[in-house]
């Protein structure tokens, strides 16, 4: 077990869009809630990995905006592990790029706790949990109350040129715990060329920086402090924001002063900037998630170098990934291709341009592509629901009751909807009225009707959604009473 | 107006699977049942292109197999033109190749009228209508009485590889009409090298053969008989099943006999071996449809020479074919690449594997996959269904019912089902009672009850259906009563 440290703050870094991924990934759906790359999502796993550290889910804060903060958190309460639902959420006022955003929390936590250290993680990269890991932290925070800028740095497995190095120079064995040992960080150097790179892998001193720093919330913002200009007010608007009361925190002048703030990286503001900065190397499996490429760790490679998740065949194909969800999809006689094929949208590219998916995105957002904005599937505080298919006038969904959870009371002005149950027992409100309905059974809830769906448990609940109308967006919603308080 | 001639009898031969056209067709919904190549499935365009030179609808008839008959029957009546409901199928005992199906049609032919002339038409082809086809059906027919086995030769526009040319020798002035000029037929040359279909190319003298066979019925029975051992054997054969009643046609001996007979085209049978054929050169646009490359030719070209039906986007792909029914498609940075999408299934391949789709087909059939039988979408005499979510335990469709037809009086013994109507009116009858429901209104049908739905008309009727039950398969009905005798 390791060990719990009462100061010890984690803040996951949880606003990024993860455009790479389209069409896995959605505007509301980003990277962080993917969930093919383990048992749950990697934002549950970011939580999971540092959740042994800190006293308790609390202790936990995830910085994200507002766009995004009713899906994390509806991805995180979905998961069973209560310490999940009781993370904390830091709402940037505006995206600002990292320094802004953990200066903040640096400064919420330092508020709480003066020695506090935070680590600052990733919410959607793998990572290899383990004994390795545990070290890690442990020598990491150890470090941190040290006064050290703390890095982990990941032994490189290839000379790839996309990402930065940190060199690690004098090691620190006083901080050493268990197969982790600290070195003081010599230099930076940000993607490398091929040549330099190669050198880097064959010598053994570089690392990968992955995004992981563990330091005292103080330092940072003494970092900042000395570092002077931009980086000053980073810190001074920072303690100003996180001075206001919560409610505050996001609108008006903090709005403003964050909107002023420079965006720029914590690597540039703080870590390559600092002289105590340490590094501990770490033979970690780790991967960013960085594109669809991705995508080729997580099935076996068969014979012809294929690798395929979901129905369908390759023919006289090589080296190629298909990824589909729910679909049948061929190939044939095709080489170093990449398929992703979802319920809605299909993306075909060769592996070379994995990383300009964006491009894609970009030219479907100007066609007006709803595509890019949001998946067929929506998790919500309750459970979730699924557009099974949209005609001319109707629309049909799938929706997912969690047992003992219900949807608010609530009314549509242009349409009516008839449920259906396919599995459970369903609680229904209907104008005042309230009955169970068992599969099979289904009710008819006319435009204007007052209702309410309800899983009294203890199984799942599903029911199957026909809504009947002229307008069918989620919008034409009157939520009267809600668990979650939707209706303000 | 083309000169309707009392002897004419047309023959279109639909009993192909066209697997090279997967996803687009499958097995039950084969090539001539493809809607794309202009405003109805290519049979019924096929029907449409020699309707103008017969007497009537009865006049063509259509030879399939049992398990294609339904489907085409369906397609044919879907269609508002009266005389394409009054065609005749000819149920091909056992698929023995053209000669033997054709033969036995001559041999029905010639019982029915001595000087029956037969125009022999495939039923999956792309073919240019108007004037210059109208010459050449009646300067065919022309030549045909006159005892000529006519061909029409596609005047070719690229050196292809893949088709049989026929060369033109001495005109036959007597038998032209308008711009349709008779030649006998000199040569037939079957898949040249490319340098000789170069050398046809330029040439001039050499013609495309495009299947399309204009013939006195007798003509080719005494061709067969001419031609001794194997052929004749067809022509005995094709008499003695003309002579059974229709019902018997196709079972016991006929059946066995059929089975017996050699399978061979009627190119090899008799085109190439008589001393009596004609070619009528015609410059019309033609295409067999012969592989998924046909799909470029259905929408305009883009300034990166790609071509694309459905939504979606193409950045920086380079001579590549979408072609989606109805979900978004996108591809990045491919070239001479073909992506077929349909609702249930996606194909990716290189343009150059185009002819090797069925390698795609036999896999998927050796694999189990339902999606090379049949589509979604199937149709019926009364209207179509198309699935639009299979779930477990549950299946949801929408039905429509053209107006004034009704579905068979039936039941289920494993699956209840609901109506929801969404457009127009429905007559439902319920374990004997009869009611009308109107849009957004629905009913329950519980497992074992008599159910029929109806569209009292005069508009369409479309309804979302949700099945519940542990068994949904298509084969859980009992038919009480069928207005097309599906119950038997």
């Amino acid at each position: 077990m390791p060990h719990k440290d009462p100061h010890l703050r984690a803040l996951i870094l949880a606003g990024g869009s993860g455009q790479r991924f389209w069409p896995l990934s959605r505007e509301l759906s980003p990277k962080q809630l993917l969930t093919m790359f383990g048992t749950e999502s990697l934002i549950a796993q970011a939580v999971h990995r540092i959740l042994p550290f800190v006293q308790g889910g609390e202790s936990i804060s995830i910085v994200t905006n507002e766009r995004l903060l009713d899906e994390l958190r509806n991805d995180l309460t979905a998961n069973a592990d209560v310490e999940l639902h009781a993370v904390r959420y830091i709402q940037e006022p505006v995206a600002r790029n990292t320094a802004p955003a953990i200066a903040l929390a640096a400064a919420i936590f330092e508020a709480e706790d003066p020695d506090a250290v935070m680590v600052v993680l990733p919410s959607d990269h793998v990572l290899e949990d383990g004994e390795r890991w545990s070290d890690c932290v442990e020598a990491a925070i150890h470090a941190a109350h040290d006064g050290y800028l703390v890095t982990i740095g990941i032994s490189p497995t290839r000379p790839e040129t996309g990402y930065g190095y940190i060199r690690a120079g004098e090691p620190l064995p006083r901080h050493a715990v268990g197969t982790a040992l600290p070195h003081a960080a010599a230099e930076f150097v940000e993607k490398p060329e091929l040549e330099v790179a190669k050198a880097f892998v064959a010598g053994g001193q570089h690392f990968w920086n992955a995004g992981i720093f563990v330091m005292r919330a103080s330092r940072v913002l003494e970092e900042l402090d000395a570092a002077g200009g931009d980086e000053a007010w980073i810190a001074d608007t920072a303690r100003w924001v996180a001075g206001l009361p919560q409610s505050a925190r996001t609108g008006g002048e903090a709005f403003e002063r964050f909107s002023a703030l420079e965006a720029i990286s914590i690597d540039k503001a703080v870590m390559e900037r600092s002289d105590r900065v340490a590094v501990i190397p770490a033979r970690l499996v780790w991967n960013d998630v960085g594109s669809l490429l991705a995508l080729e760790d997580i099935a076996p490679v068969d014979a012809s170098g294929n690798v395929r998740v979901g129905r369908g065949v390759d023919v006289d194909s090589r080296d190629t990934v298909v990824y589909s969800t729910d679909r049948l999809v061929a190939t044939l006689g095709v080489e170093d291709l990449i398929v992703v094929d979802t319920a809605d949208a299909t993306l075909v590219l060769p592996k070379e341009r994995a990383q300009d998916v964006r491009h894609v995105v970009d030219a479907l957002k100007e066609a007006g592509s709803v595509e890019v904005i949001e998946s067929r599937t929506s998790l919500r505080p309750w459970g979730s629901w699924t557009v099974l298919a949209k005609g001319d006038g109707f629309q049909v969904k799938s929706v997912d009751v969690k047992p003992g959870q219900r949807l608010s009371l609530q009314r549509h002005a242009r349409r009516s909807e008839h449920w259906v149950v396919v599995e459970g027992t369903a609680l229904v409100t209907k104008d005042g009225e309230q009955f169970e309905l068992a599969a099979q059974e289904s009710v008819f809830l006319p435009i204007g009707c007052v209702h309410r769906l309800e899983n009294p448990g203890p199984g799942p609940l599903k029911i199957v959604e026909v809504a009947v109308g002229e307008y069918l967006g989620e919008d034409d919603i009157e939520r009267l009473e809600d668990d979650w308080r939707r209706e303000l």
